[in-house]
């Protein structure tokens, strides 16, 4: 298959590319790296990638920023931040990358485990992982026959927890190979609409 | 109590305030309509309204538009009309909202029935449904001790059915009385966090 990883130079994608590219022809896409370039926050930038790329079998995101910060000080124009990057660029990926899609094809999306367990100053985080689950909930059920399409919901990684550990307190972690793992399961598997929850 | 509803003149929202108006003072605002007008799509609009009116004991939100429409022929461009309006216009009511309310007060917001149960041409919904009840679970943990926030997930109502009732094949109405009711529960009532589903 011919995969696209969005986001392969991250710490999430790495790992996923890892786990794909022995079997796969894995396009790795990135902000300012990889063999592309996309800003998924623009509409037009995705369309640009995929005018470029052309069809693909599978579509993976991991890519998508967030804001976090006290309640009391956050201001709508700030909560924005992750509306417009993980949530409606993801969104933008879908939306235009359906286009691009080979039929019975797949697209895998990332939400986090903040979705469920809400984390202290991430809000922005549950209301955005949450809307990509309910986003990949919703869509399956019209892309029924056409594509499928899933979300990975991981916890935080071992190899970020040096940086994010004090944030997640009494969170497990999980490794990069094991989290990667879930998204070969929805990109190689039969399922759509799924959050495979990694935690 | 002096209760801030928005959306007052819409379905949900006349609901509300009859069930409320017995109890408290309820403000009325509405987009054009109402004792007080505001557009919950612009921060701007939204401040002003609360410079105008001052503190309140508790806000109800029952307003906000979506996007619905065939997968294949949806923009991003289309789909941002409900990620601007019934998701970002409540996200600018609570995070503005939230120092113009009493201590001890609530924030009560609204999602639908559509965030569980996808239906045709609705994935718009389901995203901006599940990132209203995400929101509302993040925020509640950090606005701990200083305001109570819940979500009201009606499903369609009985005095929507002939509008509405083509999309919902096989879904049970509610009359808005009983909706009403939940958010009676969160206005009154203890819990945060909490989504009240009237289905």
């Amino acid at each position: 298959m011919k995969v696209m990883v969005i986001g392969a130079t991250g710490t999430v994608g790495k790992a996923v590319v890892a786990a794909l590219e022995t079997r796969h022809q894995v396009l790795r896409v990135g902000h300012s790296s990889g063999t592309e370039q996309v800003d998924i926050t623009s509409a037009q930038s995705v369309r640009a990638l995929f005018e470029r790329v052309g069809q693909v079998d599978a579509i993976v995101v991991t890519s998508g920023e967030l804001h976090f910060g006290p309640l009391v000080e956050t201001t709508p124009e700030q909560f924005r931040k992750g509306i417009d990057s993980k949530l409606m660029g993801q969104v933008n990926v879908a939306l235009i990358g359906q286009h691009y899609l080979r039929r019975g094809g797949s697209i895998t999306l990332t939400s986090g485990i903040v979705a469920d367990e809400p984390i202290a100053q991430g809000f922005n985080a549950t209301t955005v992982n949450a809307a990509v689950e309910g986003f990949a909930r919703g869509v399956a059920v019209d892309a029924w026959g056409a594509f499928r399409i899933n979300v990975v919901s991981p916890t935080m990684l071992t190899e970020s927890q040096d940086v994010f550990g004090a944030f997640f307190p009494g969170f497990i972690p999980q490794d990069g190979a094991t989290v990667a793992q879930a998204y070969v399961r929805s990109v190689e598997g039969p399922q759509t609409g799924r959050v495979y929850k990694v935690f």
